[in-house]
């Protein structure tokens, strides 16, 4: 997707330092952060939203959520929040998936 | 284990009206909800926190947010957030792994 920042992101095409990569996903610091360690976890595909994944896309979602729990080990966090916000009306900005990864000073939360 | 509340919902032990259930997972609405619909979607395999998660469970965690992606869609939600708090410093307060499906009333979230 030509005008997906965050496709940008994943090609090089905005150099951006990564948290985290593999050959599924990329992860880097969110550039306006909400907590002292915010982090956004994407998929190397485009997936627009959740509302678009399939059944075969479940290891793939899987995997964001293990990478993210692997970034907060090492970064030494013992609590967190994790959050995909789904939709613009669900706060969603960058329609290309990706999973917040907030430290717990991120509040409120439920 | 024996002590866990949702164990017990999982076992039919505590009964509880399912919004949707599988050999895998079990989803309910929460107890105390935050957002016009507040629905919890949990593993049957008791796992205590995201933080205890394997590789090998990527599929099942993968496997939640598909189900509630679905269960969004079939409330007919168009924005929702979804949340995983990790940890007692992270707002957990059940120790056995549940995503919150939150619809977009839900504030603030980033």
């Amino acid at each position: 997707m030509i005008d997906c920042v965050f496709c940008q992101i994943v090609s090089g095409e905005k150099p951006t330092d990564f948290v985290y990569q593999d050959n599924k996903v990329v992860a880097f610091y969110d550039a306006r952060p909400l907590a002292k360690i915010h982090v956004v976890i994407i998929p190397r595909k485009h997936i627009a939203s959740i509302q678009d994944i399939e059944k075969e896309d479940e290891l793939l979602i899987g995997h964001l959520v293990w990478v993210a729990k692997k970034i907060a080990q090492d970064k030494g966090l013992t609590g967190y929040h994790l959050v995909f916000n789904v939709g613009s009306e669900g706060g969603q900005t960058v329609f290309h998936i990706h999973l917040h990864l907030l430290s717990s000073d991120f509040k409120p939360l439920l």
